[in-house]
């Protein structure tokens, strides 16, 4: 198989798909799904037909016929035959992802739960017959300047413990978790090789940081899809599918597990450090996330009275998870709050600091299902919105994640005229989740849709038009793009943003409305989410997603699920810290509020049907008569 | 296959030996070594020798060529090729067993480690959203009345935990070890099904107890030999195979946890209880059978300076174990002291209550390895000897275990005529341990034997006369036995006898000696072990295996290892004393005692070199000249 337009050459066994000889010549097809044919995104052109197997059924819905003809086919589903040449179009090429992998931390004293001890016991004679056990917490004491008597050990270390000590003279290292376990006794001096993980499993994305725990410095980041997505891109969905039948569970459970493993793996192939040297790997992530990873029953999360089966921070044995970190490393689980909102939310909390500031607080942690929280050192109040993985380009017509050739910015003219920034600065692909934001807005100021999102007919301008039997906005032309085709915003596109920004904007207005706090009494507000560090946010007033408060009152803060489990990982006492934040948030069931649905009503227009909460866009409202789409 | 006289027939395939059959028809067949042609005592007659597999090289070594010619076979070896009528004469059927396996126990309060608590949760509603493991917690500590937010549970537990409560409709029983682990949470109320079982793994013999945890009340009791036999008898042999190569000592450990399992069972079958309701296993034994069961490396326990790998008490998962308790039960194996002086020692101690006493006690607990204390409450010295099976039966010709037909009391006349009695009074097959140290005291008295244990050749009786070409005592004619054959004590049984009781005495000796303390200054001799129930003291005393102490300061305290293994098993507070008394406990370590050599070649006299020693004994002495043996 030759690959263009790079030009790599592999050879693969008759049978084997595009996407994985691409994987095998190293050349990077872009794939949501991971090549499972759920996306249709992993588009190559192959002109001699005959090199490769039929087009599947998957393939022809994700297919125009035209493009079929001109030799398009998705890389998961087409089998190579024989000799073939593919040609990567741009819009299928992987590129360099503008997500936001780093968050606002607060700085903490480096204090890892995991600590190694380098010592030397003195060697056993007649007249000291101490048990190798024994002397080994003996030395230990007097190093640490502790009593380590209750010191706890994993009895598969007692049965090499022998061996161990005498393999290297009674030299060692003995690294200890929480100061009350031994989890590993190491020939000589390891001291230097402390390794730990932090993971944030979001229902849309995983993120993994590999920390040296004697520096406290970050070696080396990494970011993948949850595979889970299979199974649902929602929560909702996912848990349908685990209670369907018992095996599912576990399915859910290894799907993460093994990505955890994966990328693992791949920070540790590129750093060159070997995972026997990670001891401990903090995760955070949402209830459901938090119930997928530990195998737990995740059904009643999801009935009223939507309860969790566990609350506080979990401790346990990679090896009975299945993490593949030391053989008796440890997987610290941190701990949830209640309903949905999870450890990730807990983590957010420990990164921004809201919980112990004076100032009031409005927290907003946008992803596929969305935090929020109102409060401040007196108390702190959340709940979980089930916004979707629109902002992620799920749904979306020509919705992509924020990778090279993503369309990040958008602003229309008054004579509809649109400009716009991508990712890279190269031509466009597609639109990813803060340009979709921005276009609404846009549209909304200029009237080209109206407060419902609907469009105006009447709008005089050839971008403005009807495709496909469904009306849509031209973003960018053909001529301008990648891909050479049209990158457009569909009626339908508007409707799954407004049903996102809605699901986000009805949790921020019951938190106030329970706190009885309006938007001029909220001293900041503060953006979190992999995605929401690119939102313009006066776009994201515009559109109704934010409360209605100055610009400089919004600050975007990064990935702090993420931070918060590296605060932890490194530093007890913010794990402490932690612990006490799930104590102390209150949380709301938005699903239990009998005002859910009015609330989420409002919140469908665009900024709001309430006017009056959002004065600052009250001046784009339209005036006159327009034929609207609905 | 029809097994007489039982008339028990049974169908096997061809190629099953006849050991097999004889347990699938129920007919019960004696061996000491299970089946693997260790110990030659699983004689079985047929005439018909074309129906049975040839001769093999085992049974060639254990029958003598006319038993061949009578049709004896060893049941283990023969196969079974054709319709057969198998004879069991009486030496090898399975009888009543003498062995003591109840011992002297101080009382407890009972206060068990593990505890069941039936609780009703409060459901939940949507004003009271508390996760599943708070709601189980809350109410505990409520029922319990103590805070229980630092109470761990099995990560597997959280996993059922929404389905468990649920199942019965919020009413549950938790099973909590220790005050600190929820170890198991059951449907509906289960809190009068809470039992527990003791091991005593002793190094030829294991005995469990089935407790009911409620009442404290022992439910069975079930002894079976240590299957580990069959890789050497006495503790350094089997270490010797553990370290020759690493799955050895796998091969040990699976032995022995395959046979607590199956004890387990079998006391659970008889009394109708599931293993699943026993939530604890308490073990001891000896350091070597301790780190065998852990699959601890032992070698180091065998080479100078005799160091274990650990001392405290460990509690391991049973699964962990693989020993098939509740899937979440906790096998607690006791402390140890050092060396070879192990839990089995330490649950002596607690049984006995020595540690306490203001009275100087010598506490000598007899087995294949016997451990010897002498102290008070102020100070215990401790050692162990390697006295080996003999007292058990091995390695004596005709030496056979306590069972029905041993014969266990033997007096000598002055004109060289035996009186004896039977376990179970019936005709003898052969005799047992009490009866060989009875049989030589004797010997010595009559002076048939001298200082050295060697026959005079110059007494007048027809008992004494030379067998296959060694000199032998006949204790019981062929006429009066079960075999017809006589029973006799040979000059090898002697010497194997002699070395049992020396190395015994040595401890005692060394002990006296290091703590500077004669026989006059010792309060009370306690005599522990299965088998040392049944000794004359007095013979004992001649022989030389105890000091020469009155007979009213010797007292037969039986197993109290497992008695031990019990009171810490029922009790939380003898648990803890278990723990006091492994740190209190001194060790000498024999093997490392200069005279160690000396005072053992003095102890194997009859009863000692030294006749000051054994004032009492000195009596017995031979006037005049004879010629002895050696």
């Amino acid at each position: 198989v030759l690959f263009e337009p790079e030009g790599k050459k592999v050879s693969v066994s008759a049978g084997t798909t595009i996407f994985d000889a691409a994987k095998d010549a190293g050349v990077g097809v872009r794939s949501e799904c991971g090549g499972k044919g759920l996306c249709g995104k992993c588009r190559v052109i192959v002109k001699d037909s005959k090199a490769l197997s039929d087009l599947t059924e998957i393939e022809r819905r994700f297919l125009q016929t035209s493009e079929v003809e001109s030799g398009y086919r998705l890389a998961c589903q087409a089998r190579i035959l024989n000799d073939v040449k593919v040609i990567i179009p741009p819009e299928s090429r992987v590129m360099f992802r503008k997500i936001q992998v780093v968050g606002m931390e607060r700085p903490v004293r480096l204090n890892p739960a995991v600590k190694k001890f380098h010592i030397t016991l003195p060697m056993p004679t007649l007249s000291d017959i101490r048990p190798d056990h024994d002397r080994l917490l003996d030395t230990l004491s007097s190093v640490m300047k502790i009593d380590n008597s209750e010191m706890e050990m994993d009895y598969e270390i007692y049965k090499r413990l022998p061996d161990i000590i005498r393999s290297s003279s009674f030299d060692v290292t003995v690294t200890i978790w929480d100061n009350r376990r031994i989890i590993s006794v190491e020939p000589g001096n390891t001291s230097n090789e402390l390794f730990g993980f932090a993971v944030d499993i979001g229902t849309s994305k995983i993120v993994g940081y590999l920390v040296n725990l004697t520096t406290g410095e970050v070696l080396d980041v990494e970011s993948v899809e949850n595979p889970q997505i299979m199974y649902g891109e929602d929560i909702m969905s996912r848990i349908t599918f685990a209670i369907a039948k018992p095996e599912n569970l576990e399915i859910l459970q290894k799907l993460v597990v093994d990505e955890i493993n994966k990328i693992i793996n791949e920070a540790c192939r590129k750093t060159g450090i070997s995972p026997q040297r990670i001891y401990e790997v903090v995760v955070v992530g949402n209830t459901a996330m938090h119930h997928f990873l530990l195998g737990i029953q995740p059904k009643y999360v999801a009935l009223s009275p939507y309860v969790p089966a566990v609350k506080k921070q979990i401790n346990v044995k990679a090896k009975e998870l299945h993490v593949n970190i030391n053989s008796f490393g440890i997987v610290t689980v941190l701990p949830i709050v209640a309903g949905f909102v999870g450890a990730d939310a807990v983590a957010d909390v420990l990164a921004t600091g809201i919980h112990e500031s004076d100032v009031l607080s409005l927290l907003v942690d946008i992803g596929t299902n969305t935090e929020v929280f109102l409060g401040n050192s007196e108390d702190l109040l959340s709940c979980s919105c089930a916004s979707g993985p629109a902002f992620e380009g799920m749904h979306i017509k020509h919705g992509m994640k924020a990778v090279t050739g993503a369309i990040e910015r958008v602003s229309i003219s008054s004579n509809f005229e649109v400009k716009y920034k991508t990712v890279g600065d190269t031509r466009p692909t597609g639109l990813c989740g803060s340009a979709m934001i921005d276009a609404i807005a846009e549209m909304f100021k200029r009237g080209i849709i109206n407060d419902k999102g609907s469009f105006n007919l009447q709008i005089k301008t050839s971008r403005l038009r009807k495709s496909d039997g469904e009306v849509e906005f031209v973003i960018a032309w053909g001529h301008e793009t990648a891909t050479g085709k049209d990158i457009t915003l569909t009626q339908h596109d508007i409707r799954e943003i407004q049903l996102a920004k809605a699901a986000i904007f009805t949790g921020c207005s019951i938190l106030m409305k329970r706190k009885n706090v309006d938007e001029e009494k909220i001293d900041r507000v503060l953006v979190a989410g992999a995605f929401g560090n690119y939102i313009n946010p006066e776009s994201a007033k515009v559109l109704g997603l934010l409360p209605d408060v100055p610009i400089n009152k919004i600050k975007f803060v990064g990935n702090t699920a993420i931070a918060g489990a590296k605060m932890a990982l490194t530093s007890k006492e913010a794990r402490k810290e932690a612990n006490e934040i799930s104590k102390k948030i209150r949380y709301l069931e938005l699903a239990a509020c009998p005002d859910f649905k009015e609330e989420f009503l409002n919140a469908i227009f665009i900024p709001h049907k309430n006017l009056n909460r959002f004065p600052s866009v009250r001046r784009f409202q339209i005036k006159g008569n327009s034929k609207y789409l609905i």
